[in-house]
């Protein structure tokens, strides 16, 4: 399987996050990146290219063009407003506020952010511009007929909306790869998001489409990020009823159980008859994650891939979370390696 | 003029906040309440006074009955999730998200939330019930015959709308003490205020009623907190068309145009023909604020009390913010002096 990375993930770093109440180190890093590509390499997965560049046209398919202009300008509109070090939001406009989009740096930064632990660095756009066109360069790979790639994004991309940036994410990696899928000549693509967080950026951008199905096995967003998205009975709607399948699961899940609900997901997918699958891989249901609760060992990672080839389908890998800097790599690869190595043999006895 | 003081305040004290990308000590701190209270005593402002208990019906008058109950217990509820220190939002529910109140203290903490500078304390209900309590008491005192009152709030209140918190407020103690003057035999209220950041909580609670008047003259939203509300074209909605006053200045306003801006204010309360003027006071318009960028020398404080005695209403003074700790207690003397000793034809020279 050939992977897709660019080193542009490097200038995008901000160095400290408010997590909870306490300013703490980014659990969303570079290391974490050069952790993936080094288990790429040291375990054989293949070939790893640069990522092609498709432009913007692919990008604002999915953002509204006012929103990625932001993005695209908001670093040096934060240096003239002689800000100093990463920019942050403060503040949100609330239900009874204005819906004027104001003209300052500090406006913008708040219209267009979740929250505050997606900062304005001085290279987030080229960063996060990179990640989107290797989600596009590996879309093209599917579409030349490869039966899987993996697009090692960073920055991850599934929190971000249409038109906001939150949760470590700005542009929608996944959602822009789908939707460039769709453009191409394929009819129907699934979306499979098995990081810890609930993708709510992705399921908001096709949540009216029967096109781009999306599935998800995350934390009840009741008690974990991102809190307002995620619940069983969020299905879509209008064309998009039926086509939007939340799997909420309670903090400190086993594996089993977590197996047994990537079945239901699966079964999912296999209903939607995709021309390809899109997977938004989080590895921070890694037990020992250290943002996160769910309970899959690193030997797990590998029946994932097992399970996800079985499902025969041109299948597009994108990096999404996992902040374990010791055992993402080994993770990750065990996810990739299980699906390279799975005949349809073993995976069928996987599945039960 | 009598004084509304409780020591309750002293409960809610965060230590740090994080003010746009730093973590910095409070802005908003006990040390400004005393500052303010010894220049109350050494000034001979008059007597200082323990609020009386008006209970919790004054404030879900104006806050929603859930919203209270959260505040109450947000404490508590952290506390027995496992929290640590004080709890501060780390998101909003967004306009393409679920409107469904998450159970999770978490989940309440954002969903409540503007922004997350008003973290949830061991003390913060305590503190915020007594000073909703000393508003209250102070427009008791009006109701009883007195000219004015000086209610020494803390927290402040006029960021906090009828259901979230944020901008160091948690319960408006203008908006309740407005509402108990309305709930008793005064038909026609005007609510003026003078802090620098413009009272969007205030604004929100009356924005659709045209017997509380609110006029306000603050920094352009546009630049300053709290950016999505306070422009000029904010009037009023339904029966509360007209009834409010918006007058942005730009940063650096000088202390003429500041006072030009002021007559302005003052006709539009002249022409509500108010039964009492309730005074938002905040003083971070001084030159050496550390948060805010108008002019206004401490001098300045005297004559703005002036003016605002010559409109010769009952008036109820209500602390909101200032944070040079050098000089707030000078500048809100010098206010309420202002107003003590101002006779009529002196407020008349001064409004030109």
């Amino acid at each position: 399987m050939k992977t897709i990375y660019s080193s542009a993930h490097r200038a995008h770093h901000a160095g400290s996050e408010l997590f909870g109440n306490k300013v703490v180190p980014c659990y969303e890093q570079p290391a974490r990146i050069d952790a993936i590509l080094a288990q790429v390499v040291a375990a054989k997965i293949g070939p790893v290219l640069e990522p092609k560049d498709f432009g913007r046209s692919p990008i604002t398919a999915v953002h509204t063009p006012d929103y990625v202009d932001f993005l695209e300008h908001a670093w040096q509109q934060w240096c003239a407003a002689g800000g100093e070090g990463n920019a942050v939001c403060s503040c949100r406009p609330m239900p009874d506020m204005s819906r004027r989009i104001p003209t300052s740096i500090y406006g913008r930064l708040a219209y267009y952010s979740f929250d505050s632990t997606a900062p304005i660095t001085a290279g987030v756009w080229s960063a996060a511009y990179a990640a989107a066109q290797s989600a596009l360069t590996g879309a093209q790979l599917l579409l030349q007929g490869e039966r899987a790639a993996f697009a090692l994004c960073r920055p991850p991309g599934h929190h971000a909306s249409s038109a906001y940036l939150g949760g470590y994410c700005y542009l929608n990696n996944a959602a822009i790869a789908a939707q460039s899928l769709v453009a191409d000549d394929m009819t129907r693509i699934s979306i499979l998001d098995v990081d810890y967080h609930h993708g709510n950026g992705t399921q908001s951008i096709f949540y009216a489409r029967g096109d781009v199905q999306f599935v998800s096995i995350h934390a009840d967003p009741n008690e974990d990020y991102p809190l307002f998205l995620g619940h069983a009975e969020e299905v879509g709607v209008g064309r998009g009823v039926g086509y939007n399948v939340n799997l909420p699961l309670p903090r400190n899940t086993e594996p089993q159980r977590w197996f047994e609900t990537l079945e239901v997901a699966c079964e999912q997918v296999i209903r939607h008859r995709p021309d390809a699958l899109i997977v938004s891989l989080g590895v921070d249901t890694y037990e020992h994650d250290p943002i996160a609760s769910f309970k899959l060992r690193s030997a797990d990672y590998l029946r994932l891939g097992q399970r996800l080839a079985a499902l025969g389908l041109p299948t597009l890998f994108v990096m999404e979370g996992g902040y374990n800097l010791d055992a993402i790599g080994v993770n990750v690869a065990n996810v990739l390696l299980g699906f390279d190595a799975a005949p349809a043999v073993k995976a069928r006895s996987i599945a039960g």
